[in-house]
C-alpha cells in the first residue's frame, strides 16, 4: 500500500457515487444534475497546483459535469463524459498525459468501474460502493461517495508524498 | 420466497419513496423534480439487457420521470405517469408485455400501492415504507427508498436467476 | 392529549423545517425552492378527502409553495406565504373556515411559530425543532421536519378519529 | 471562552460547508447552487435586528449567495463572493464596519479559512470541518455545516449577551 501510494502521479475518478452520493436530479428536458462537494473541490485544486494529473471518466452525459470540474483544475480534455468504454478512455488519458497505469489512483463504485480498478496502480472504493467494487479495491475508503471519499483519498496520497501544502499566492493566481 | 423469486420476469415500481427518498423539489411553474440514484440506473440497464420487463406506475405527473427512465432501458409506454388507478395500469402493462401478475416483482411504499402489492408475484416494501405496506409485503428490503431498495431487489432476483452478468459489448452498444 | 386529538378539525403548518428538512435551494433570481415529501402529500390528500381543513402559514415568499400545496388539496386562499404576522393569518384562517383555535393542530419548528403554538388546540414540534418550540409543544413528534413529522401527526389524529381510510373512487376523482 | 464571547459584535462566515453541508448543485451554464438552512436564516435576522454586523466571505462566485443573504439581513457590501484572499476581505469588512478582529466570531471549515481563524476573536469550526480547522478552532461546534453550526453559534453568543429576544414589531417591519 505505501509503495503503491508513493508512485501516484494522477487521480482518475468515476463521477456518480464517487464525487457525488449517487443522486441525480432529473430535469424536464432530460438533463441530469449532480451535487458536488466543496471540500473535494479544494482537494482537486491542491492536487492540480502541485502538478498531479486529474481525470474523470463517467457514463453521464451532462456538460454540467465538465463545467464544474474545469473550474476545479481539470483540463477539459481530461473530463470524459458519456463514456461507454472506460478502458479506452483510461488508456487515452494515460497516453496523452504520459503516465503509466501504476501511477494512477482510481476511485470507482459500480460494475462499469471494475475493468479500470483491476488495471490502475491503486484502486479505491467508497464505503458504499457495490460489493464487487469493495472486493476489487486495494483500499476501501472509510467515507462514502460524495461525502469524503475523494477528499480523503487525495489527502492520503498528498500527505504521504509531502505535497499537502497550500501555496497561497499560487492559489490566488489560479482559482 | 425462493419459488416466488424464480418466477420473476418483470420489475414494476412506484417512483416517489421507492426510486427516490420521497423528496420532490417544487418548481415555481408547478413542476416537481426528483433525485434518482445512479446505482439503480445501472441495475435497470442490466435487467433490460437480460430481457426483463421494466415498468413504473406513479401518481406523479412530471415528464422528467419518463425521460430519466427511458434512458435506463424502460420502454416509454411502460412508464405510467399521472396514474390514478394503479390496478388498471398494472393490468395494462401485464397484458401488453405478456406477463402474468405472479411473474412481477413490485416495489411500493404507500397506501395507493397496496392494491398492486396484493396482486403481484413478489411484493417488496422499502425499509421506510408506510406501516400498511410493510405489513403487506412479501419482503421488506433492508434499504430505504432511493437508497438501495431498488438496486438490492433487482440484484437479489438476477443473482438468484444467474443473470447478474455484465455483457460489456452489449452494454456499449445499448447505453 | 386524547381529548385534544378528538377535537381536531383542521391542520395548520409552518413550511420550512416542518414540511421540509429546512433546506432551501437559492436560485440566481432570488427565488428559493423547497423539497417536499411525497408521503406528506398523500396524507394531505387523505385529510382533504375526509373534510379536514388544511392551511400553511410561512414567512417564505415563493409561489412554488402554493403551487405544490394546492395540488395536495389545500385551498389556494389557505396558503399564506410571505407571512409576517402568524397570529393575524391564523385568525383569518379560523374565521374564514369556521373553526375555533382548539380545533386546530399546528406544527411549528422555530420562534415565529411560538405565538400560534400557544393559541392552537394541539401544538406539535418536529423532533429537530428549536428548543423553545420543543418546550412549548403539547406533543414532540418522534420524526424531524421533512422526514415524517407531518405524515405521522396527520395519521395520529385520523387513526384516532377513525378516518384514516382510503376511498379509492373519491381519490381517483379528486387527485 | 466566556470572555471571548462577551466581546463579539460581528459574525463572519465562510459559506460552503458552514452555511451549507458542502454540496453544490452544478448547473449546465456553470453556475453552482447552494441549499441554505431556514433556521440559520432566522438567526441571521435576529442578529441583524440587534445590531450585530453580518458578513460572508466565500470563494464561490454565484450571485445566488448574495441574493439569499441580503434577504436575511446582510448588507450587500458585506457579502464577499469570489474571494481569493480572505484576509484582505476580512480586513476590509472590519475597517468599513468599525469592528476589531477580536470582536468577530468566524466560522470556517477548510484550509482557506485558517488564516482568518487565527486572526479573529472567536474561531469556530463545524463538527465536520477539515482536521486543520478543527485544530485551529477556539470552539468546535457539536453541529456540522449546514445542519446547525451557524444557528447554534449565533444563539450561543446572543444568549450569553442577553440579546436572543424577538421584538415582533421590529421583525414584521424589517423582514
Amino acid at each position: 500500500m505505501e509503495q503503491k501510494i508513493s508512485k501516484i502521479k494522477a487521480f482518475v475518478f468515476d463521477v456518480d457515487g464517487v464525487m457525488t452520493d449517487g443522486t441525480i436530479l432529473a430535469l424536464p428536458d432530460g438533463d441530469l444534475l449532480r451535487r458536488f462537494d466543496a471540500k473535494d473541490g479544494f482537494a482537486f485544486r491542491m492536487a492540480s497546483m502541485h502538478g498531479y494529473h486529474l481525470c474523470a471518466i463517467t457514463g453521464g452525459s451532462s456538460e454540467s459535469i465538465r463545467k464544474r470540474l474545469v473550474t476545479c483544475g481539470f483540463k477539459t480534455e481530461n473530463v470524459y463524459i458519456h463514456s461507454r468504454d472506460k478502458i479506452k478512455d483510461f488508456d487515452d488519458f494515460c497516453t496523452r498525459n504520459e503516465v503509466t497505469p501504476d501511477q494512477v489512483l482510481y476511485i470507482g463504485d459500480d460494475i462499469p468501474d471494475l475493468c479500470v480498478m483491476k488495471l490502475c496502480g491503486l484502486a479505491v472504493a467508497p464505503a458504499d460502493a457495490c460489493s464487487e467494487c469493495i472486493e476489487a479495491a486495494d483500499y476501501v475508503s472509510p467515507r462514502p461517495g460524495g461525502k469524503g471519499c475523494v477528499r480523503h483519498s487525495i489527502e492520503m496520497v498528498m500527505k504521504a508524498q509531502g505535497t499537502w501544502v497550500l501555496n497561497t499566492e499560487q492559489y490566488k493566481a489560479n482559482f
